[in-house]
This record gives C-alpha cells, sequence and structure tokens, in this order.
C-alpha cells in the first residue's frame, strides 16, 4: 500500500516532509544484490575483518567491571567526557572538547545539522555527486540542494560565488569521498576555506574515511584552516566498527548549543555504555596500531581491485580513477549503456554494483557506477570484475554500440 | 552568547524552528541540584541498583563470541529480527514483527513520529500536564501543541470532540504518567479507544513505565484496543537500563513505511551490538525473573514517601497522589506557595525537586511539583522530605500564608 493513500477512517495525516521521505533507491538495490552467490560491490560495509572483537571484549568486561551501573544510567546529551577528550586529542587541530558533541553514528551528525540549519527551501549546496545518506538526512527539512559542479580535484571554487546567494552552507567530504573516491587537492582546500571565509558560507565538512589513507595521509582538513566556519563530522565507524553507531561532531560556540538540544530532543544522548567501551578502547593508543592494518589491508584490496579491471576490461572503453584512500572506486560505463540497465544483467552473472545515478543532486551522469573494494575477498574482486566485464561486453552487444 | 546573536562574518543562519529549542529547563534545574549532598528526587533516572549487569556482562560475551563480526556491522533499520520478535511476543496483545520497528531510546521514537506526523503550526494534542521530552521532541517540528484537560483518571473525553478539529494526533502516557504518576482507568481507555476511533484521531501512546506496577497491572494500553489507530512506544529503559538507548515502536502497517524511512536518515539504526545483547538477555525469559524485583523495590520507595510524606506535611495543607507503578509522585504546595520559587530554599535545606510547571503545555499549575521516589535510598527518602517540609514550612511563615 502507498502510504499516501491512507485508510481515511484512522485518521492519520502525513506531515508535507514525508512526500520527500522515500526508500531508499541503495536499500532497494542492495536488497536485489544481497542474494546469496552474489559478489558484492555494492555495499559500503567496512570489512568485518578489521573489527577488534578481542579488543571490545576486554573493554565490555571493564566498563562494565569498573562501573557497571555508571555505564548503564541516563547520562550527558554532549556525551562522556573523556570520550570526547580523546576526540579533541585525536583530531590534527586545536579543538576544544567543550565543542565536540558525541552523535548515534556521523548520520546523525548531518539530521542535527538539518534540523538547525535547514528550512522549507533553503539552499543547501552539495558536492555532485555527493553522498546519498546526506541527501536523505537533509530530505526531511526540506531544502533545495543544489550540486556544485566538480572536477577529480573537487568542488570548482569558481562557481561557488554565483551559487553563494541564500545557501545555508556547502556539504562537503573531501577525503576519499563517498561514492567518487576522490579526494580534494591541497590548492583546492586552501582555496574553499579562503572563498568560504570571503562569501561568509558555511561549510559542513563530513570525513568518515580521512584515516583510511594508503600511501600518504590527505591534506588538511577544512575545519583546520576555517573553524569557526566549519561544522566537521567524524566516525568511528571506518576505523573500530559502525555496529556501536558511534560518531561526533565538532562544531564552532556559535551553533554548538543549538545542535546539542537538537542531539537532547532526538535521542536524549548517544548509548554511554557504547561511549565508555570505545573510550576504554582508545585509551592506550590502539587506534595508532589498529588503524594502519585497515590502511594496509585496503590498500591491497584496491591494488587487486585495478589489477582486475586493467586485465578484465581491455577494450571496453570502461573508465575508473584510482582512490587514493577509503572504500570506493568510482567507474564509467563505455558510452551507450547506462548503470541501472546493466545493473539486473551483472547480477545476472553474479556481481552487483551501486549505479551513479542516485548520487546526483540534480543531473546524473547515468553512465557512472560506485564499486567497493574493500568487502569482498581477492579472489571474489578476481571473478566479480571478470563477470562485470563479461555482461558489460553482453550488453553493448546487444546495443550494438 | 546568544546563538541568535552569531557572527555576521562566519554567515551561520539558524533555521526558524531552531528558535522552538531551548535548553530544557529540567537540565537547568538538573544541574543545580546535582551539588554533592544534595538528596535528589528531581531526576527521572531508574535506580542503578536494578541494572542488571552480571546479565550483560554474560550477553556481551555471548555475543561477541557467537557473532561478533555481525554485531559490529551495518545492519538493517528495522532492527535485529530475533529482538523485533521478542517485541512483538512481550507484548499481551497481537503484535507482527514487521510493525516493530527499534529506536535509539523511546525519545528517538517521538522525534521520528513528529517528523512523519507534524506540519509547521499543526495542532497535536497534549494531556495536562505531559511528558516534557515529548514536548522536546514535537517542539522542531513547529507543532501547536494543546493540552487536554484531565483529572486523576487521565484524559478529559469530551474535551477531544471539540478539540479534534485539525489535530494530527493525540499523545498520551495513560501507565504510571511522567510526570504525575497517575494511570488512566479502564473505563476511560475504553472511551478514549471508542472516541479515537469515532472522531479518526491517531494516538500517540507512550509506556516506558507500564511494567513497573506494584499490585496488580495496570489495564490493556491504548494500542491493544484500536491498532490501526495506535503508534505504541515502549522502552528498555526502566526494565533493563537506559545507557543501552534502546527502545520500539509499534505502528500500523499504514505509517510505517514513513517512520522506517525517517529512522534511515536519522541514525541509520540503532546500535546492533546492543540489540543482540538485549535480545540475548531476553531469551531465556530473564525479563520474567527480573521485572518483579524492579516492582517490589520501587512499590518499597513509594512506600517510604508516602510515609514520610504523612510524618513530616502534618498540617502544612500540602497534597500527593498515590501512584499505583513507575517512578514518580505528583505533589500540589499549599496555596500561596509556588513550586519554582520554593527550589532554591529546598536546594539550602539540601532536598531537590521539579517544579512542575514545565510539563504543562499550557497554563501551568505552579503550586505543582513532581518527586521521584526510585533514586533516593529509603533512608534519604526520610531525611529529603523532613528537608522539603522544613523549607515549605519557612516559606509560609515568609509569606504569612
Amino acid at each position: 500500500m502507498n502510504p499516501h493513500d491512507l485508510p481515511p477512517a484512522t485518521g492519520w495525516t502525513l506531515a508535507r516532509r514525508a512526500e520527500r521521505m522515500n526508500p531508499s533507491v541503495l536499500r532497494e538495490i542492495l536488497k536485489v544484490t544481497e542474494r546469496p552467490g552474489i559478489i558484492s560491490f555494492a555495499g559500503g560495509l567496512p570489512s568485518p575483518r578489521t573489527f577488534p572483537i578481542a579488543e571490545f571484549a576486554k573493554a565490555c568486561e571493564r566498563v562494565l567491571g569498573d562501573d557497571g551501573a555508571g555505564a548503564l544510567q541516563y547520562a550527558a546529551s554532549e556525551g562522556f567526557r573523556p570520550l570526547r577528550e580523546a576526540v579533541a586529542r585525536m583530531l590534527p587541530w586545536s579543538v576544544d572538547p567543550e565543542q565536540v558533541l558525541i552523535t548515534t553514528g556521523s548520520q546523525q551528525g548531518l539530521d542535527l545539522v538539518a534540523k538547525v540549519l535547514i528550512d522549507e527551501g533553503s539552499r543547501v549546496l552539495v558536492e555532485t555527486p555527493t553522498y546519498l545518506g546526506a541527501l536523505q538526512a537533509f530530505a526531511p527539512m526540506q531544502p533545495a540542494a543544489a550540486g556544485v559542479p566538480c572536477d577529480a580535484d573537487g568542488i570548482d571554487i569558481a562557481e561557488l560565488a554565483r551559487l553563494r546567494p541564500g545557501a545555508r552552507f556547502l556539504y562537503v567530504m573531501p577525503s576519499f569521498q563517498n561514492p567518487t573516491g576522490r579526494t580534494m587537492s591541497e590548492s583546492r582546500r586552501a582555496a574553499l576555506a579562503q572563498t568560504a571565509r570571503e562569501l561568509a558560507l558555511p561549510l559542513v565538512e563530513d570525513n568518515p574515511y580521512g584515516d583510511l589513507w594508503f600511501d600518504t595521509a590527505p591534506p588538511p582538513t577544512l575545519a583546520a584552516r576555517h573553524p569557526e566556519g566549519t561544522i566537521y563530522l567524524g566516525s568511528f565507524s571506518k576505523v573500530l566498527a559502525p555496529g556501536l553507531r558511534l560518531g561526533f561532531l565538532v562544531a564552532p560556540h556559535a551553533v554548538f548549543p543549538k545542535l546539542l538540544q537538537a542531539k537532547q530532543a532526538a535521542d536524549l544522548h548517544s548509548p554511554g555504555f557504547n561511549q565508555r567501551m570505545v573510550a576504554e578502547v582508545l585509551r592506550d593508543g590502539f587506534l595508532e596500531r589498529h588503524v594502519p592494518t585497515i590502511r594496509a589491508l585496503y590498500k591491497a584490496q584496491r591494488d587487486a581491485m585495478l589489477a582486475a579491471l586493467e586485465r578484465e576490461m581491455r577494450g571496453l572503453d570502461m573508465e575508473w580513477n584510482t582512490p587514493q584512500g577509503g572504500m570506493f572506486l568510482w567507474a564509467k560505463l563505455p558510452a551507450g549503456l547506462d548503470a541501472a540497465s546493466l545493473l539486473p544483467q551483472a547480477v545476472e552473472q553474479g556481481v552487483a554494483f551501486v549505479p551513479g545515478a542516485p548520487f546526483y543532486p540534480d543531473a546524473a551522469d547515468a553512465r557512472t557506477l560506485r564499486l567497493s573494494f574493500v568487502t569482498a575477498s581477492v579472489a571474489e574482486i578476481d571473478r566479480g570484475i571478470a563477470a562485470l566485464a563479461a555482461s558489460i561486453r553482453a550488453a553493448r552487444e546487444r546495443c550494438a554500440c
């Protein structure tokens, strides 16, 4: 039943904003691709091999043993103080723990930002393409999202002045972006921070993947360059585990109080038990030993996918980039094909990906697709890319393009 | 700094709804009352003596040992299937697990309801007084909240027809309400369900305390009587522990999909690790052994508070009710006093409470106050009520009333 056709007798009336909430395209795609035996490059799941299960088990024991009652009681909306301090210490620019708000995943940070900064019809600038989860988090507050043109280095700065009028903020993921895997260069970041300052354009910087670099760390964040004009969103999902649902935001003093009030109204506070577990795991510098192992694993997986693409896509006019970190690679099908139509045929061949179109705020490039290289094993990557190439070859023959 | 006076150079513009978000009065009061040495009847904290720490420790071990990777990975927005099934089984009316959505505390259920059902200016009906956290969760969606007059049995049914036009729903906590501790009688529930049906007035039934009855279980829920017209909110915070931040909602098929989409946008899903821990603890019928111990403890605490009130308030023209369950007792100061003015004087005497006024959606009764009887020990209850009586006596002398 379409929920807009509610049985009138029950009296339910949906808010107008509910029209903007729709089943995630991605979610519907993932359902198709979760059939057993399918090699999936579609999901955005960290490799479970990186989850520090033994450390969490020890942390659980200590948290419940040392102050179980404290861990299980209601707690402050801002978050567990030692975790806020650990976040402030962890970040490589000067951050006051009072500016750190612990969130229920960084997705909640996006929800709070939307509530505090977006009115119905407010212009919100995003990258082209951009993270779908951000568009979904913003949608209930009914913004008018506008895509800023991007190249391989990120945001086209010249376009910002044109798009600035009325914009509440620019949402940007400068390092190993989801979905494209691209990274904003040092010079582009410097120019963006400078331009944001000149235009008085607030920035919302999302950085869930920044620590997952392969050869060299990405350039410093926008928040480090323009702290009073940037809300920074971080996550423990990619460096520890997503199943604890813990992220954080760092906000200028000017907007922190409203974000905190929105947080309190949304879920009172993030689970104190989980916050203490993570604080416990972070305490002895665990991340400094652990994150390099994730980097090495993901780099090897990316290399395997690049090698498989080189090998299997020969002569197919397929294009792809070489991400310097993160979890995703961005590819483009030969002219004449589109990724959404190809998907069912690829699934027939035993491989799945996400078409790029849903990630575009407006005019989409239907030839693009996102490939995650971190969930499947190297052997699966080899077989999966071969299957993808076979489906492209078959599609080209059918369309004779 | 007032966040509405943002430094213009940074360009931050707050959404209009942010004007409706304000520091919780309760939160500010709790800060005052958290001074060391103060006996506090102010907070809404379950007694930490009831937290099943050993069971959680065992559950952690099993969850991480059996399928740690699954527990730590991203998961479905609806919630962990075995937990949804356990909730459906636990509820004493016929509930399809497909109608159960696991939430990050039942506070999140209120946030999702607000997003899906409230437009700016929508009329929302609430009890008089009502749960402050609900008013806070609804506020960002900018409703016009209207209080329905209540007596000791709950909602005044006759008033509903008058207030129905344009109302999106009636929010109601029929069992051991926060803040009053009152319970809606069987006949009132029957009449309310019947009237809601006739008026096609949707119900949002919040039931965090329903299991904490002292002598007899409260009458069946409104959801059991009128399932297609009721969104039911439940919580594990009062029967297990609040620090895991787990609650749930049960929604009619007509509105479930939109609540699910709002949930996905809000935080993707509630922590899978916590959901599995609770599913593990529930598996062998733990709640059936555990909840009676909470009931017994809270009943003894209530009895201690009633006895102390009888003893200490003699001759003071103080009124109070006798809650049949839950955590709170509602009291009324003698004429001429008001609770907000009394609070600092009570704190001077070493005791704290919450003035009733913030719980009223509109015209408040300034003489009312909420007393929690579950956090302080029996000895503290005795000393605290004596101190409260002393502060009332002193205030009466000062005002010569």
